[in-house]
């Protein structure tokens, strides 16, 4: 009886899983009334057209092989034009190919680039350091669509292109905003001390605290439990404490430059379309029957980005 | 020179781990004016008093022993008390030895029960189901040190005797709230259908929308990264696909049932305490030099509740 035990559960995954079909559980006496039925996740993804849905971009789309797969990983040139060049720069001169996750920390970050900090590996054509791109003007960001739900760390939040993204329009700024899965440039404390030679995707809570004092340049899209179930390192902050331990990264390669059979084949919800409020609402407001209570309110970083294989 | 990188995201460790030393590297020209350096969470930590800190009560704490090691999770019986009394019952009787978790879900949550649905192990004394906990009697809960922080899903969000937890006035009620580590009952559509015999944990970004929907009974204190860490099933909902996947449970046991000498030395620091103060007030505006902005704000979810070793 338990295998669908938090069946209510599966709609908050951030790819479209499939989902089990609701129970006929007879309704219990002294039970709470039972919400009426509504669209799910999966539901809703169902419903949708072919035009609700976007391929990645493969001129702004990575591939990060490691031993374990495939973390593939969207860029957000509109939100860090500097870095994401420098970063397919990076790619181009195959800067990544050989270096390493050195760090994972437990609801936190795993982060990757050279693990040799003593003869670090050259840089042909691209740039070491660059300064942060920690938000831009608000006139680049074209799309944006607002969640009108409460956020405590920004007066505006919804989502660009799919990316969450915040604005204040007092300041005239948009940046992109830490969730599970954001990807992002370390850098030391200078704010013009990286460049994209260290990067890391956030395994755990959204922290949101650094929104706005780091550059975030793009989201894995696919992979992200090889990155979330890669041991914990003991030394401080995560960090592996022998280089033995270290997960070996053996290339990193833009999309468009891999024969069109060997690209993934993924599309992405996009997030200006009805189907994307459908699934917003899905969230705020589940029905019955597992459901006995509503939200009545999604936060950012709990909006699923539905991404799935093209043509399933 | 990118060991440090990132430095300021040690602050928001869960566990009050070491930080590395502040940077005095130069400040760069151009670069926006630095933050005051403020007291981070290690400065914090490190000035507590003894009485900013209490020892896990042996009568409310569990040890989950699988092949990787112990997680201890501290019960929360004012929230849940017949469910934990009911759990208590069930670790009492070993109900749980033998079990196994059996479904790890990227950025959800890691499940543990009996993985035999066909011939389920007997219970002999506690019970298999209970009417749902959902919420309490606000008036049952005299502790609550209220975070004056924005929240979209309750009225009132804070701490409990260090458990995140809300409540709303108008309807006179109180809950614990779902964040990374959260421990809940698992259960079918009906809300008397759980009653401890399949537990889960939270691994990912904390799932608000499941408040008062489902029996919250505690939360991990040490050991996450063993649920964090676990292979991601890959049958529907997380599940493993397969009954060699599932993980044992060695044994659940009571603290209190176990020598003094065997059990975990643990002391979380008081939720109602000025030290703990001084911990939201590092997250909500964290000092230079790696910051460059503050956030002006902390998420009940972002709130560190630091856990040590007694006496260190």
């Amino acid at each position: 009886m338990y295998l669908h035990s938090l069946s209510g559960l599966s709609m908050a995954s951030v790819l479209g899983l499939a989902q089990l079909s609701a129970h006929a559980a007879p309704v219990q006496i002294k039970a709470p009334a039972e919400l009426p039925a509504k669209a799910t996740l999966a539901d809703v993804i169902k419903a949708s057209k072919p035009s609700d849905w976007r391929a990645l971009d493969p001129d702004n789309t990575l591939y990060m092989d490691i031993p374990s797969g495939r973390v593939v990983i969207e860029l957000a040139p509109g939100f860090a034009p500097k870095h994401v060049a420098n970063i397919k720069a990076l790619v181009a001169e195959q800067y990544y190919d050989g270096l390493a996750i050195t760090r994972a920390q437990d609801n936190w970050v795993a982060q990757w680039g050279d693990p040799n900090e003593k003869n670090p590996k050259p840089i042909q054509h691209a740039q070491r350091t660059l300064p942060g791109e920690f938000t831009v003007p608000l006139k680049n960001i074209k799309s944006f669509t607002r969640l009108p739900d409460l956020d405590g760390y920004a007066p505006q939040v919804g989502h660009s292109n799919g990316f969450p993204s915040a604005r204040d329009p007092k300041t005239g700024t948009a940046w992109l905003t830490h969730c599970y899965a954001t990807v992002g440039v370390g850098r030391d404390s200078a704010s013009d001390s990286g460049g994209g030679t260290e990067l890391y995707a956030v395994i755990g809570q959204s922290p949101r605290h650094l929104d706005r004092d780091i550059t975030v340049v793009g989201r894995v899209v696919s992979g992200m439990p090889l990155l979330s179930t890669l041991p914990r390192g003991t030394a401080p902050m995560g960090f592996y404490d022998s280089p033995e331990k270290n997960v070996p990264i053996k290339a990193i390669r833009l999309a468009a430059s891999m024969p069109p059979e060997q690209r993934a084949n993924l599309e992405v919800m996009r997030t200006d379309s009805a189907a994307y409020q459908a699934v917003l609402e899905a969230q705020r407001h589940r029905g019955g029957p597992w459901s006995k209570v509503t939200a009545g309110h999604v936060d950012l970083c709990n909006a699923p980005i539905p991404v799935r294989e093209a043509g399933k």
